[in-house]
């Protein structure tokens, strides 16, 4: 037990723990103190008994008890508990003495002598309180009768003495500045170390002049009366209590030999393990911090071969204490008459990413903290936005409009309102902003070619979004309060007009458009960044799989070591202008005839790219979707579109819009789409049966392991199901008949109605997986199309009518619910049935802890996202891991 | 028990029961067997014993035994049974030998004598089996030598026993017709039973010719002869065993007094409880149902002195058989010397409803029917029908298309397109049908004088479906396979095209849409039907209440004596066009004041409705909901009424424009709607707040009982509903504090979202009841917006993939479970919570049916379903309540 003393200079164990000043000495706390700590090789005090000295003598002086108590060189102090000062500032006479008594008791221990060392009186408030001024230099003496041996250090001393006592004391320390200024306007301008004795001289009679013109009295010559008269100044100005800590000053001014600087233990910005900072010979710490102008970096030094060692003493410092307290810490330090003093630290908490990821990994590789632990200090959105471009948090903006964060990453460019400004653009060379009021598939094009995309209408799942985010392109989603004007033939944003010539800044990652360049932090991951990731991946149950529909996006996810591909849509991959063509013909044929020989076109197409997905996600699962979006969706809305389309189909223009009227809905997401297309178009079903199966048997032939996993989307009654999957069977035996045994496949369901997951029992004994497609789920649980929620869901964030948008996070209370009873009824149904989760929530850290609580077996997201999935699901283990008791 | 005897004429107990014939008196079967019969004064046979008879005797042989044992005066007859024919067929010539021992026994006992008695051999086929043609007059001779005392009418028969037994062993009546046919040509068109002797000699001379002619020999002379003759026939048919009966013969052709006649017990059409028929005298009835060219209508002769007590005798016949069978019946007899005879009879399938309602209300009011079994004849969808007009189902159509029902009854009109042309017909008398590809606010006028609407878009619960049930008019929605033409400005469906001179017919409970005026049969509720539904509404425990909005629905809803307002669609008070205009004022509110000034004006009229709702359903309760639809649904879509509302808005078109795209939504029924407008826009709810409260304390000053109870629309989480309520209650402190005190109200919430009906419990706390909103539960509990539905619900439904429309019948397996759940959850937190139904499906029997195993408080349907409801309640109620134990 670490108690404190009750009185002064006691040496029998303390029973009042903070009522008394607190002797610690060069050597550390003196022994009683250090017994009852019970301090071992840790640097930190533990437990309850830390939470009171934390409270006497507040951080400050904590941290340097705590380095002191473990091996640093620390100046000696002695710590005014806060009760303490207290006591002192409410005129307690008796405490005054106690003070009196204890320094009497302490000057010895600390080897005082006249004149040869001074003491700074700091203090140590609570975190987050303002700093009082600290008077340094107490215990000097008016130096200008009878200087000691060294004349000229005497006199700087009694000048820094006077100006930090004026400070400390309230008065302007400008008034005083400009004395040295006038003085150096006259001299030359130079570092006052280099100032004469007589120069020096000159000051302090200057100084001790404006204390008279002030009516103050100069400050007593002694120790003493040096705390005495500072106590009643802060009694005056009725200042509450707070610790203080008396501590033997050091002299990075005493002689050309020594010298101070300031330092972090390592680069904040790249993490790089060695002190940065700014050293200044032959001056005090105080001359570092208040005027860097004449410091020199330490990195610039590190070639000075007379530096070396000094340097290297530094860096060890550093080190030790970096290890010891587990963080990069900002210090202060002195070297004098050879040796380096620790002064003062503090943690650095504005690390950049970079700077945390290698600290946590040489935290973790020298054995300071477990590897769990170094994955809980990150937080997921750090992964997200060391993979992105992300806009300076420091730059000045304008904030022009938000939308929804539908593609994270941060791009600036030149607004464009079509596909041709882009090209023309993109031709000229110059970054675009591709800004519509929603985009179809006509628009794909130019979003590869867009630096990013706008759009004032839509969701995370619509159209701009999906394809965004599978690109890897920034994209903000239903910007309201933006309203693009064909008449002005500008985006008008309130009473502003932006045009063509105009630039501005997109934010996806938290949805922000800024106005004109705003500078931007690109995208570095960093092989410590890249060691956080391996281990996380080797902490989690769940698997991470990809939503890739193409090449490009399944490159991306195997870059990331995803587990599989969760979902691929299969029309995505008939997005590209001459494929939409064939499935144009298909959607538009006038009768079934007309649609199958679309069909047939459209079929080697798609066996193609499943091929390629086989063959890249060797031996991995690959889930394939069938169609799911309703047809209007491949049709144009436009009235030029629709003119072309004609033509290119050498139909009718009405016909045209006849049949895009015919398909158009009220409510698309609740229409015809899903198995429900897949049961009243049979033919479409039978395509891509074929084509899945037939590219899953080309590539087992070439002797790659294939893993298909067909998945049927939008089913609400088994009875659905077991209509797809019988017709999927039969075209699986058809081919069987002519080409032998087809590879293995699994097939099974979306979960993403509510009727589904009620009758998951039915369902489970047709699937062999179910997955669920929670973007539809939320949807349909909370009866709120993401599409149009914009206009609302702010007011309910706002008004916390919602902690959270149940978009981003899966609606545990509502949703959750919905799946563990899905969960229930089919693994009770069926043991094995392997479930996992496609929707945009299977990216986010909150949904994915939810996902291992349900015991999951995987969670499938956006490429980009998948490191972010996986940190998510390392720590999401390792907490309920501890829980259960089966953690490391 | 029942036995059959096993040979013929024994008379002690049989023990193989349908292997012999069975023999039946004039005084009815012979004591032995009514004697174990047990037969009492119940007419049909019960049980075991009765499913055997049935099976060997058939049912026509079967109705002759039980109205013979129930003291109906039925001409004597022997049965053969089934398996005994067999024998017979199968040339078992004991068999035979066992027939004609039994005839010798029989014929004594029915007192037959040469020459004075004949029979007819009829088969009792099962139900559904072709009938063979019945040899008649068996047992008389070739009259030509020695006919007896009356020897016109031995010819007679002759020649009737002649054509008969001809016809019955395959000779083409047609031959013999014509033998008529040429004598009547010379002799002049007269009745046969006005021939002369000669002339009816030379018939039989002719008829004996024509047998000559077809290589026939004469019929043997004998009973015995003709049975052996007749069976032989069959045999070389290779007739399937049937059952035959031997029946008696008596004479409607004896003498001048006779009489025959074919009836109905009671009018089939009309109900009316006396005979209904023809009578032909001096004929027997197979020339009544052959020939009815010279028979009488029963109703005719009513008036005819002579005939009062014949007709009195038929009457009384026809009372005690329809009581006895329970049924109406279609009914043969004669009259013979003085004696009337039931020749036979079978239930009347086909019913007019109105007959049949008259028949329940009789049978029970004769103690021959409860009240339950009674109520428990009547389909719920006759409710319907009768309340409605109907297109008569005998009528020829050509069948146009066919769409949802959505507004039940039948109406003819011509086509009209627009508000304009449904005027113009309107005004030239002529009655229209308005065809729409949707309707709006704005067509509300003309759609109150169309006799009919149809759109081509659109669900049971779209805005044209809503007002048109509302207001009592047939509907079709979501008509697919049409299409309105702009260009040739006609309704083209397929190849044809349809113009503004062109009717059609809409049947609006089954959905068609037929082409030109089909008759129509008009509504008439009857007496009867009052009478059931008076019984309906003392045998239900549910509550009926109606979907109300208008003073016109409140009328209908009162007149069927609903149990109160479930719904009143607050903001369907608000369409006529004035108070259109404000709401459009309201909406288009640049800025939160301008929206203040439009609701300021809108308040009085929304509580001046409110209040005479409340006058009007004095003492019963009034659910008044909350605004829910989307707030561009008050807007225009078509151009020219765009331009026209800016105009009247003194707006810009541009802004217009603006505001209707700002409010344009994906996935409206998942929008910006219900609680979320009320929350968004908090004015709005204190508006309506105001005017419900004031509405209620007005009238309530008065001195009459209001009941309101206020109802939050789209509530997803617990947190909306505090919201809203919250904000009610403050409305109602402020008004408390300027006019004291006022009515007690509830404030309670729609369950009709998955996340409200999992979270009933939260949500519980909040509420005095719930009301299931079943249209949109069912909606997002599927995934399938009800407007979008058509293009893929048919084929689920024609391919088993449904068994039922779940927009029609509640789905009990997803969404009754989600109830169950809320139910539960609801009640465990509010026992005393009141729950009720407000979904289409409130008017469904097979829903009501689940509403009441739930225990439900109460349903609520449009205003023409309540009687529905109401027996659909009762029904429900009896069959639950039996099998709990507690029915009657």
């Amino acid at each position: 037990m670490w108690t404190f003393p009750d009185r002064p200079f006691t040496e029998t164990p303390f029973t009042a723990p903070d009522v008394a000043p607190l002797m610690q000495t060069e050597a550390g706390l003196d022994t009683a103190h250090r017994g009852s700590n019970g301090l071992g090789p840790s640097l930190r005090f533990g437990g309850q008994a830390r939470e009171r000295l934390l409270a006497a003598a507040g951080p400050k002086a904590l941290s340097l008890l705590e380095a002191a108590a473990n091996g640093f060189t620390v100046p000696p102090l002695m710590i005014l508990p806060r009760a303490f000062v207290g006591r002192v500032l409410a005129g307690d006479k008796t405490a005054f003495a106690e003070l009196e008594e204890a320094l009497v008791r302490w000057l010895p221990v600390v080897g005082e002598t006249e004149g040869a060392h001074y003491f700074a009186l700091r203090c140590s408030p609570p975190d987050g309180s303002p700093l009082l001024k600290t008077p340094l230099y107490l215990g000097t003496h008016d130096h200008r009768e009878g200087a000691g041996a060294d004349r000229r250090f005497a006199t700087d001393t009694y000048r820094r003495f006077l100006l930090s006592f004026a400070e400390a004391t309230g008065m302007a320390r400008g008034l005083f500045d400009e004395v040295i200024f006038d003085a150096l306007e006259v001299w030359g301008d130079k570092p006052l170390s280099h100032l004469t004795q007589a120069e020096l001289d000159q000051i302090v009679e200057r100084f001790v002049t404006l204390y008279g013109a002030s009516h103050r009295d100069l400050p007593p010559d002694t120790l003493v009366g040096q705390l005495d008269a500072y106590i009643a100044y802060l009694r005056a100005q009725r200042q509450d209590p707070v610790p203080l800590v008396l501590q033997l000053m050091v002299f990075g001014q005493r002689d050309s030999e020594a010298m101070a600087g300031v330092a972090t233990t390592s680069c904040p910005q790249t993490g790089e393990p060695e002190a940065s900072g700014k050293l200044l010979p032959s001056a005090p710490v105080s001359d570092v911090r208040d005027d860097g102008l004449w410091a020199r970096p330490l990195t610039a030094l590190r070639e000075v071969k007379a530096l070396r060692s000094t340097i290297t003493a530094i860096d060890d410092l550093a080190r030790r204490l970096e290890t010891h307290t587990r963080w990069v810490q900002r210090f202060d330090f002195v070297i004098d008459q050879g040796v380096l003093y620790l002064i003062g630290f503090a943690r650095v908490e504005r690390l950049s990413q970079e700077a945390r990821f290698c600290l946590l990994v040489r935290l973790v590789e020298a054995g300071r903290m477990t590897r769990e632990d170094a994955l809980m200090e990150v937080s997921p959105s750090e992964v997200e936005s060391t993979l992105h471009p992300a806009v300076d948090p420091d730059a000045a903006y304008e904030l022009l409009a938000s939308g929804l964060p539908a593609s994270p990453g941060a791009a600036c460019g030149r607004i464009a309102f079509s596909s041709h400004d882009v090209d023309a653009l993109h031709t000229a060379g110059i970054p675009a902003i591709l800004v519509r009021t929603e985009t179809s598939p006509d628009d794909v094009p130019s979003m590869l070619r867009a630096r990013g995309v706008v759009t004032l209408r839509g969701g995370m799942t619509s159209h701009a979004a999906v394809i965004a985010r599978g690109i890897g392109t920034p994209c903000v989603t239903g910007a309201t309060g933006l309203h693009i004007s064909d008449a002005r033939d500008a985006l008008i944003v309130g009473a502003q007009s932006l045009g063509r010539d105009q630039s501005i800044t997109i934010d996806g990652t938290s949805g922000r458009i800024l106005k004109g360049e705003t500078p931007l932090i690109p995208a570095k991951p960093s092989p410590a960044f890249g060691k956080l990731l391996i281990w996380a991946n080797e902490k989690r149950r769940l698997k991470v799989r990809a939503n890739a529909d193409t090449v490009a996006e399944v490159e991306v996810a195997l870059s990331f070591r995803a587990d599989g591909i969760g979902l691929c849509r299969s029309e995505h991959m008939l997005l590209s202008s001459e494929r939409l063509q064939l499935m144009r013909k298909m959607i538009l044929a006038a009768n079934k005839q007309a649609r199958l020989e679309a069909l047939e076109r459209i079929l080697p197409e798609q066996k193609g790219e499943f091929a390629k997905l086989f063959r890249m996600m060797e031996g991995l699962p690959v889930t394939l979707r069938l169609l799911d979006p309703p047809l209007h969706e491949f049709l144009p809305s436009r009235e030029s579109d629709i003119d072309e389309l004609a033509r290119a189909m050498q139909m009718e223009r009405t016909q045209v819009q006849r049949r895009i009227s015919e398909l158009t809905e009220s409510n698309p997401m609740l229409g015809h789409r899903g198995c429900r297309l897949l049961i009243t178009f049979p033919e479409v079903l039978e395509m891509q049966a074929r084509a899945m199966l037939e590219a899953a048997a080309d590539v087992a032939q070439m002797g790659i392991h294939v893993r298909p996993q067909i998945m049927v989307p939008l089913v609400a009654m088994n009875r659905e199901l077991e209509h797809v999957v019988n017709s999927f069977r039969s075209v699986a035996q058809t081919i069987e008949r002519s080409r032998g045994r087809l590879p293995d496949y699994m097939i099974g369901t979306m979960i993403e109605l509510p009727r589904a997951a009620l009758r998951a029992g039915d369902i489970a004994e047709l699937s062999d997986f179910f997955s669920f497609g929670t973007n539809d789920l939320t949807q349909t649980v909370f009866g709120i199309s993401r599409d149009d929620a914009t206009t609302f869901l702010r007011t309910y964030t706002d008004g916390h009518l919602l902690e959270y948008d149940p978009f981003q996070t899966l609606d545990e209370s509502g949703v959750g619910e919905l799946m563990v009873l899905a969960i229930e009824r089919g693994r009770a149904k069926k043991p094995e049935l392997e479930i996992g989760i496609c929707g945009e929530h299977g990216g986010d850290p909150a949904s994915i802890d939810m996902c291992e609580r349900l015991k999951l077996d995987y969670v499938s997201c956006s490429p980009f996202r998948v490191p972010v999935a996986q940190l998510a699901a390392a720590q999401s283990w390792i907490r309920h891991a501890d829980k259960d008791g089966q953690g490391t």
